[in-house]
């Protein structure tokens, strides 16, 4: 059993040995952010100062609309530009209601695991509240800090966790493919509201051009102000138009630096994050006093219709403040 | 401007018209519910001690399958059967993620409109933190307090909503169709998870056998212990089924009462529904936080990198024990 003390220097140790280029150092550090706990908790204060400059984007759609295919293309890009070097987060959506375990459409990204200047990691959200939300931007800001300046966000669109990356990236890219426009569920308005730029991905089938028209209808539609999100067709096979996503990512991240937005947006999601956290610990501890004498008293109460709910949720507040710092 | 004296005895005036079979009154006292806030609470508190006994069937599934053809002729066989009056809660779920609105079909309903045995009522689940999971059960409570012994509430499936109706009904019956499990995202594992009654509809078409003996393989394979979910094979259009159906919903009901598994999972969810009142409160609070002196203090370190979230959020915390009751 190793004390605070002996946690902290532990994970400084590792911090230091990623910074000076180990692999296994970081990734041993991406683990302590999924599994949570004190350990994370130590390692967020140790890279949050040094945290703050790094760029990430995240790249989410249905599953089979070439998330992957399209991930590797631009990593192929970005590199073979030799301006950075580039981390990708792959999430895996394994809660019950998000399907999951869909992602398996990893191969392409191995023809990079030899370059250096390519680090790839998948991450699961497993986990309760906020799980995914809560992780990502902790491992953005260790890769941040141990000199990954740049990375990418790739997660299955699963209604929640797409919306969950938007909120924790810089530069959200939304891809669809030319059947889009047929799905009952797909949920517009929905798309339009988190996407910085829309890929149609699978350009060369039928139907890609009408998705295309489809989505700059309703961006005219929309009553965007400022940015107004770029439409790109793309075939990730071919790597047809991966030259212009591209360029249309810089282009918003241009963008969002020479407005001022990008500080304004980043001091929004640590807001977030905070009032994201803050909550976890009063769900924690709202459940743990249901099992305290005062706790199992309200819910009998509540049982025998002597208290309703909202009385029996006043008695759980009260309970709580004596258990507060 | 009216006290809270004078708003118990309007909610009062309204329970006890609904109870006299007012329908407009109903409907304003479901109204209230949806709205949420201070006569919410008044309304709760006058109804609670009166319910308990009420019965609700809750039915879900993937827009298009045929639930509101299925409720309806559910309805038409009630009904017919002269056994007790029928309540229907039609859920929109509303919020951007799902989808919203596709609910259009509900034509077939309108025939039962002058059957005085007979409410009909559409829910938005708008509004954040659990909105429908708040709103539904207190709905069912009015309800139940005011002579509706039996409610059905039928809902899009649309991934957190179906999972928060399986929460508040006491039989959930889920609805597929033929085509179920080519669907990518059909969510095999969390349909099991959440039915008590699985129910292939427009069983006249191709692949509706294949798919009914593609849930029993899987309830074979699931360890299922008490109850084993019956699949029923229906075609709603023709009425086919139906009887098999209402059957089974009696059975499960059945079941319940004579395993007192009806007692614990009712205290199970007026638990539940407690916490998350406490949370929403808790949520409320926070973000009010966020603008006090001390929560701005708070950003502004945060923003400057002098406290890392979990330091910012136990400075929430503490913040948050002096403005507790």
């Amino acid at each position: 059993v190793s004390g605070a003390g002996d946690l902290e220097g532990v994970v400084e140790g590792l911090v230091g040995s990623a910074v000076g280029g180990d692999r296994r150092a970081l990734a041993r550090l991406l683990s302590i952010v999924e599994r949570g706990g004190e350990a994370a908790r130590t390692l967020s204060r140790v890279v949050f100062p040094a945290s703050g400059g790094g760029y990430s984007v995240g790249i989410t759609g249905a599953p089979g609309v070439g998330k992957s295919t399209l991930t590797a293309r631009l990593l192929g890009l970005l590199r073979a530009s030799g301006k950075e070097s580039v981390a990708v987060l792959a999430i895996d959506p394994s809660s019950p209601l998000s399907g999951g375990a869909i992602l398996g459409d990893r191969v392409r990204m191995q023809e990079h695991t030899l370059d250096p200047g390519v680090f790839v990691r998948s991450m699961a959200s497993r986990g309760a509240l906020g799980g995914l939300s809560r992780a990502v931007p902790e491992a953005l800001r260790v890769l941040d800090a141990t000199g990954w300046p740049l990375t990418i966000v790739e997660t299955v669109g699963a209604g929640q966790v797409e919306v969950d990356v938007a909120g924790v990236c810089d530069t959200t890219v939304v891809v669809v493919d030319a059947g889009w426009g047929d799905a009952v569920q797909a949920n517009k308005a929905g798309i339009l509201e988190i996407a910085d730029v829309l890929v149609v991905n699978k350009a060369d089938r039928a139907g890609a051009r009408s998705a295309a028209r489809d989505l700059e209808q309703m961006l005219d539609l929309s009553a965007v102000s400022g940015w107004r999100p770029p439409v790109v067709s793309t075939v990730a096979e071919s790597g047809e138009g991966v030259e212009k996503l591209l360029a249309a990512v810089e282009e918003h991240r241009g963008h969002l630096e020479s407005s001022g937005e990008r500080e304004r947006a980043r001091d929004g999601r640590l807001l977030a994050e905070l009032q994201q956290l803050a909550l976890a610990r009063l769900v924690e501890l709202v459940a743990l006093l249901g099992s305290s004498d005062s706790g199992i008293g309200t819910r009998r109460a509540l049982a025998a219709r002597e208290l309703d709910p909202y009385e029996a949720a006043d008695r759980v507040l009260v309970d709580l403040a004596g258990v507060l710092p």
